[in-house]
């Protein structure tokens, strides 16, 4: 072996991240090696820290630091009447960034994919049903990618919720802002049409 | 903020490495995050024992692990009469996997810039001089990157080497293996015909 062993351990651990190779995963050890040892210990126990401490909120199933509710669920001034479906909560994460939607949510953990074995019972479709569906909540935003695993969740969410007494809303099809219409699918432009927004 | 605390402190971690921006940086903890807890343990006693455990070779400058004499220098099958000065370990890792030089190396720790304010003294020039040139070694090879930095140390040496009694060589210079010619710049062809060897 030609790196020292701590090296070569080093190595392998940050070659376990997505798009991390033998070249990347060096040049990431070479960093470690000109941190302080303050820097390292930091952040090995942020690490530790991380994987100790944040959970899955009991309540939408987003991740929560410490507590079993999330910082949004247990934010008493955010919009109670609609909650926004989620496939994850990178989705989450985007939507607060956007930073206009002050309504709850619910991370679903996944799409149905019954080609991958993924169905309905697999992912947090039963606590939104039974849980989540009270006198407050007026509207569903279902807020999934338009895939084929996407589209398949929105339609059975929708039968489910078909009968529940709350509004259902999906978001919009169309041009994405920054887009050129020569570059757009066909599929895209189609649905900005049969979506057109009426403006005189 | 956005993210969970625990998770902001991550990312943030995760973007003291190079090339990490901060979509890279989200992406390694969601990794984090599907990593098992005893993975992770793993990752984060792994860069501790990097740091704990990682120091320069006490002959040549090299890593080694928990030893003060690498496992270059402590390696009595290996050549004694060379010595190959490099720059940074990442050469000696380099020269190790081509897997053809058995000698010894030295390495510098960086390279002559008066414009960057290092000097000679500020690198492990005077160690080589003083303490390895022993009855033993017949031949210093300089191993230094062909930069101006790399000529500038690259001189120095050898003028400090003139009267020691060693051979002094540097790397040949000229097409690397693979290249073609017509993507080649004017100086490396420049010196790929000046050292030209004669085969017949």
């Amino acid at each position: 072996m030609v790196y020292p062993k701590d090296f070569y351990d080093l190595i392998e651990n940050f070659k376990l991240f997505p798009g991390v190779g033998d070249k990347s995963a060096e040049r990431f050890v070479y960093c470690v090696d000109e941190m302080t040892e303050d820097e390292v210990k930091a952040f090995a126990e942020n690490l530790k820290k991380f994987k100790k401490n944040i959970k899955k909120c009991d309540i939408c199933g987003h991740y929560t630091s410490n507590n079993n509710i999330c910082s949004i669920c247990s934010d008493k001034s955010r919009d109670l009447t609609t909650i926004c479906v989620v496939e994850d909560s990178k989705s989450v994460f985007k939507f607060e960034m956007s930073g206009t939607y002050k309504g709850l949510y619910h991370v679903l953990g996944g799409l149905i994919s019954p080609i991958d074995g993924i169905n309905p019972e697999d992912i947090n479709i039963s606590n939104l049903i039974s849980k989540r569906l009270n006198e407050n909540v007026k509207e569903v935003i279902i807020a999934l990618t338009p895939s084929i695993e996407g589209e398949t969740t929105s339609l059975y969410l929708q039968k489910l919720l078909e009968n529940k007494n709350v509004k259902v809303s999906r978001l919009s099809y169309g041009l994405p802002i920054g887009s050129d219409i020569e570059y757009l699918d066909p599929i895209t432009l189609t649905k900005a049409i049969d979506d057109r927004k009426f403006i005189s």
